[in-house]
């Protein structure tokens, strides 16, 4: 028999009703033959709400609680689909991080999973039984429950499918993974199937769709992701490791925006990478994302730096910028970007794609501030007007 | 510095203001010098709400999975408190169950306390912070989560009293302890003190202050258990262990009332010990709890057997009875009966508290039905209707 781990979403498990429906779809997989591990998300805005308890006791509340607070919203849903699957005849036992070992790193709220002991879910598979985890959570090493960011129970169903050698299924309100997202462009393609590196790309780009860390989890031990709908006739997507063949079919795979960056920019400074790498190093020491880094060419040794970082960073980063450098006129902030990328696995062999890009943005009139690749992607950003016109016209050019 | 067990309940912790109430006295009593080690509960009706959730699964919820869902709504509270007591600027850290080893026997939903590891809580305690630990919960053999009952955070706080060798406080949304229930009888006066056995007798009989399995702790280990208002200069109550000049004060300290039990009789059977016994055994079996017991005095070895057992288990315990006697017709049910309790050390040492008892009843035309007593208690069944005069007069008879 095989291994299905199946993770459902918080809108899946948002009602007494629908949990009752997930039930039903988890014991006819059952019936099937397979073994089956279910990983829960809270049920709907849970964690929303105890996120906005927690807010009246304080505006910074302390992380090692806040975690354990957050840990609940899992454990509540978890709890109540295995009572739905027992009441519907079937063997089932819900398990919190504590009870199958899931052991993280890490900082509270983004801690990572280490390792999984999954011999309490081996024993229950081979008693008969269904097992439905709570996602989202572990414990770390001092024993303090953890938990694993927006999205982590993708990241926990990702992680046992791993331990246990099983398939890995993220079902959601979505169904499947867009080259664009639909939202913001009408005619967007789902993908049959998109690989890690290229996934990931886009998760980390503003697609929302899946939890980073399971992406590099299922690429590192190349596990396939199928991400989709539940109970559902229409194909979803499956995340996995691309053939060749594939690679070359299409350069371009997928687009994604964010409006979440600001960007600063230092003027005229001495070119002197001392300085400039202790600057970074201390924005990276407050554990500030510093994404896209342009400088200019040196004139007489001086030049401009620009970089981004999140825009609820802002006050802090400049804080640290104005120890480095303290000619405040100097420093230049630029709120009004849209990161814009294209990631394809098929652009490390097909040449001329950022060229079509910027005859693309050229024609429309779009003006591309700074710029940034990797072998697999080109990130630029632009004035957030542009965004919608910029995504209209790429998607277009490479049927997105 | 003594070590200070405090419990504060379900509507001590009931919203968010209240808990930031709760985190300020804490603070206090740690300021005071004291290490502080806080029990909660969940707040308000979290956990009646929850049990609503599970009855919208199932009539019956899985016991295991009902236990794990419960479990959450003190793991919430004291994940808030912890998180109010550290933004007033002190060290704190909630606990669960697992995190320090509340270890349990039993069956889920009424599980004892077997051990507690306290290694957790005393490292904390050393690093001067105040511990608050969700209450109610455990973890058993299996590595299940388990609850105590209602009422079983009380036990929690005990136990840890136990542990540590430290007081233990049970903050509560009633004053104190009385002699009668004073919403039944206005006049009902606050016992300063009161000895662990007498608060077992009121307790399981219907005096629903403290749970039982608490008091049974605080005798065993004899840790005297304050009970009151928090933040309060009323004084509230002392369980502990009387001496014998208290004894003999009064014989009597207080009196309950149920309303919970149904009594069935059996008439006109032979008065055989075997058959006898065996209907107790098969009644014993199924977790149903016989309270009294009565016979007639045999007449040609025929008697007439009546015993009481709560109302929610008379459809279970009639099955039994009939496949132990058949003729149908030979049973009654009688459903229109309060349990009437009087309880006191000091009857030990009195004579004629029996005696006073029935006068009164006599004199205030109230029937007596059956009739069981103890050392230190004597329980009557009688009418519902003459409940409130029973009380009347037995509570001014005895200055209760």
């Amino acid at each position: 028999m095989a291994v299905v781990v199946q993770k459902y979403g918080g809108s899946s498990v948002g009602t007494i009703d629908k949990i009752k429906k997930v039930a039903n779809t988890v014991v006819k997989r059952r019936e099937a033959g397979d073994d089956v591990v279910v990983v829960v998300s809270a049920m709907g805005d849970t964690t929303d709400d105890l996120i906005e308890l927690a807010g009246q006791i304080s505006k910074n509340p302390d992380k090692r609680e806040l975690d354990a607070l957050l840990s609940t919203g899992e454990m509540m849903s978890s709890a109540l689909l295995a009572m739905a699957i027992k009441e519907l005849g079937y063997g089932a036992v819900s398990y919190t991080a504590y009870q199958i070992g899931i052991k993280t790193s890490g900082q509270y709220g983004k801690s990572l999973i280490d390792d999984i002991d999954g011999d309490n879910i081996k024993r229950s598979l081979s008693e008969g039984k269904i097992v439905i985890v709570a996602g989202f959570q572990g414990i770390n090493q001092e024993g303090d429950i953890t938990t694993l960011g927006r999205g982590g129970s993708d990241t926990t169903a990702v992680a046992i499918a791993v331990k246990l050698a099983g398939v890995c299924e993220i079902y959601t309100d979505v169904d499947g993974i867009y080259g664009v997202d639909p939202r913001k462009y009408n005619a967007a393609k789902k993908l049959n199937e998109i690989d890690y590196e290229e996934m990931l790309e886009l998760s980390s780009l503003g697609a929302q769709v899946m939890h980073s860390r399971s992406v590099e989890l299922g690429q590192k031990y190349n596990i396939p992701i199928y991400v989709g709908l539940s109970n559902s006739d229409i194909k979803g997507t499956i995340i996995k490791g691309v053939s060749n063949m594939n690679m070359e079919s299409k350069p371009v795979t997928g687009l994604a925006t964010s409006d979440e960056d600001v960007a600063i920019t230092i003027r005229d400074i001495n070119n002197d990478i001392n300085m400039i790498s202790s600057l970074f190093e201390s924005v990276a020491s407050k554990r500030i994302n510093i994404d896209m880094i342009s400088q200019t060419a040196p004139i007489d040794n001086r030049v401009n730096l620009s970089f981004t970082i999140p825009k609820a960073d802002l006050n802090e980063c400049l804080e640290i910028v104005r120890e480095h450098y303290s000619c405040k006129e100097a420093i230049a902030i630029d709120e009004d970007i849209t990161k814009f990328s294209i990631v394809g696995i098929g652009m490390k062999t097909t040449s001329g794609v950022t060229a079509r890009m910027f005859k693309l943005f050229r024609e429309n009139n779009i003006e591309v501030k700074m710029i940034t690749t990797s072998e697999i992607r080109i990130t630029c950003t632009i004035k957030q007007e542009d965004k919608l016109r910029a995504i209209n016209a790429i998607a277009g050019e490479f049927n997105l």
